[in-house]
């Protein structure tokens, strides 16, 4: 216990919080255990089982086939839910359905197909999530084109007058992430893209790590091409079916590169050549899966209650209270917070260097019982959710990080690679 | 009734069945209600939605990201199950993850990049699966290929000769339906495989109506590559995610081009570099539907049970059931058999031939409360499913076409296309 930074107060902070009463809404187990983890899976939220059984039992198992008269929107429909919840996009601009990986390879081929004859340079931050440099490695490869990694502060990712600099007019489309999966650096999304259309260009945002933790706003940030998962601070569940959003504006001119029969307009008609549906749909490819879809739902009734305003300033909160105890208690311990400490420079997480972070983190899960995440090289990242983490479960995370450093705990630890996503 | 067809024939051949005890392995709420679509929509099986809720509550609501140490494998471990039990294939060789036509990209792709300089054409039956289509024109335009489209028989499909006729030196890929969606007629693999291997090239196989139905044997057919989907008779869900098929052998030959964090070597190390997994992984690109997958374990247990072999000798006898009655009741009003009447050149489906198909298929699920479908330009498509189709729902369903066929009941209806899959 610290005199200086003691349990009661982050109890207070639990008693004046807005949306403490939505930690009811998921399913908790297990009280002991501290999850800050949610930027890698969200909780389940309590909603979410009943919901889905009786999608199954009733939708499936009931009505059958003859459920797909309301299942073929479905994709649209909850990407509808999700533009107007959480990403600030109109209607018939988000679609739901594939991976992120699949929608970045969908939206960067369709936009670089469309790029200005010449342009033949692919833009991507070099600290950006492994997955959205391999997809647009292989897309400019094909292309005979040029992948150029911007090298990106670890702890900071890239700063604005940089992009800004390497915005030259061999550019054919920048690929960046709202928020960066390690250090949580946040780049702001109006400016980049001013910049970018100065330069005649275009940015796709991959959203994974923002959507539901800081308010986006698409349609304001003048935002041509977004994609991002629903598995992470949106709780749709394990390998949630991910959205994409194109403008309104520019979906007749952008064809994306798998011809399935969900793009096809008036699909049902089994017309003998492929002619993309007229709007978003025309992103789509097979069949999405209703099951993972159907989680969406409920998953965002919780996150309408609280509203992402309010979700962001407890986020913000949340991340100040990590970064305040880990400047009192561990940085004699060798920690060192690898994040922004401006809050409105950051998402919802937080990331904490120290040489040993692999063998902390496994410490940390199995000694202290709190599961935050490894992060390559050497950070301990740790995502507190505002829909349920509590200011407490911060403050003991924190409390047993600290015993399980004073005790250097890690050195009896294996570090083979941790395995979550 | 019919004193040449009578009904308890049909129910003593089910009480001569050794699949009838199967049909209590599904969820079957209304008895009167006869599901003849189980090749577009398979049905629940019981044990499902309490599998599901295992995973939902124990995998994801308590044991949260920590569960990915086990679900990390499941593409490849489901994929295993579904080689042994449905196709034939050994370890290794089958991933189940995203959609058929994502699938069938990914696999034509990589066989189009790796077909013999010089050879320019795609050929595809003009009668198979729509999305089919689609995906291979926009794989053949995007290079400047020829789609090549073969004209073959709404009823009986392709014949080998005319096939093997159009094998020319020029032909870079053959991509086929072991069952078609709509006749139901059968390509002999083996044969299609060996003269595809002599004129120099390989075949690419959806399986999306043969996996589950009739005895697959891709290892001893000498097959390259394959998909096909597991929401029909593999009983897996709405949407539920597809698998994809590559020969052992050929897999280190062979790159897709969505280069995904799933499809490469040593994920979790996050290299900067893409470098495709050595095996069948390296097919996979973004994190899978991790519920959806779920669903394809109480499917498989119950396919296991039956056994492929006993599946296909009942479903050609339920086959041969509908075109029995067809000839004795629905010939005279105007109906003809439009799929093969051999049971050995046919898949599980059956279709009808009848100018007014589309209302015919409406009056029968309104009125005769028979689920089939309607397929392009005049079918109806009846698909008993041998796992939990009765031969007295057969029966009972070709009884009610006879009534409705009688009172020419479809002339009220409506014809505007309808929505199934």
């Amino acid at each position: 216990m610290s005199d200086d930074h003691p349990r009661y107060l982050a109890k207070e902070l639990d008693a004046n919080d807005p949306l403490a009463h939505l930690r009811d809404r998921f399913f908790v187990a297990d009280d002991d255990l501290i999850y800050l983890d949610g930027n890698s899976l969200g909780r389940l939220p309590a909603a979410t089982p009943a919901h889905l059984d009786r999608v199954i039992r009733h939708g499936w198992g009931d009505r059958l086939v003859r459920s797909w008269t309301s299942w073929i929107d479905w994709s649209r429909r909850i990407g509808d839910r999700l533009a107007a919840t959480a990403l600030g996009a109109r209607e018939g601009e988000v679609a739901v359905s594939d991976s992120t990986s699949v929608n970045l390879y969908k939206l960067a081929s369709a936009a670089l197909d469309a790029a200005p004859a010449g342009r033949r340079t692919v833009l991507v931050d070099a600290e950006d999530f492994p997955t959205d440099r391999y997809v647009l490695q292989g897309l400019t490869d094909a292309r005979g084109m040029t992948l150029r990694a911007m090298p990106s502060d670890l702890d900071h990712g890239l700063q604005p007058g940089e992009l800004r600099a390497a915005l030259d007019g061999d550019i054919a489309l920048v690929l960046l992430s709202a928020v960066n999966y390690r250090s949580g650096a946040l780049l702001d999304m109006a400016t980049v893209n001013t910049a970018a259309r100065e330069a005649g260009t275009v940015v796709l945002w991959d959203l994974s790590h923002a959507v539901g933790a800081i308010p986006v706003d698409l349609d304001g940030t003048g935002t041509d091409l977004a994609v991002g998962c629903t598995y992470k601070y949106l709780n749709g569940g394990p390998g949630a079916p991910a959205f994409l959003y194109v403008r309104r504006e520019l979906q007749h001119r952008l064809r994306q590169p798998i011809q399935g029969w969900f793009g096809q307009r008036d699909q049902f008609r089994m017309a003998a050549d492929y002619d993309p549906a007229p709007d978003v749909d025309r992103f789509l490819v097979g069949t999405p899966p209703i099951l993972a879809l159907a989680a969406l739902d409920p998953a965002l009734d919780v996150l309408d209650e609280a509203g992402v305003d309010r979700v962001r300033e407890k986020g913000q909160r949340l991340g100040q209270l990590i970064i305040e105890l880990t400047d009192a208690w561990l940085t004699p311990h060798g920690f060192r917070v690898a994040s922004p400490r401006d809050p409105r420079r950051r998402g919802s997480h937080v990331s904490l260097h120290h040489p040993e972070a692999l063998r902390i983190s496994r410490a940390l899960a199995t000694q202290g019982r709190v599961v935050g995440d490894f992060r390559t090289p050497d950070r301990l990242r740790l995502g507190p959710a505002p829909l349920y983490t509590r200011f407490v479960d911060v403050w003991d995370a924190m409390d047993r990080l600290r015993d399980i450093a004073e005790r250097r705990a890690w050195e009896q630890v294996a570090d083979e690679p941790c395995r979550v996503t």
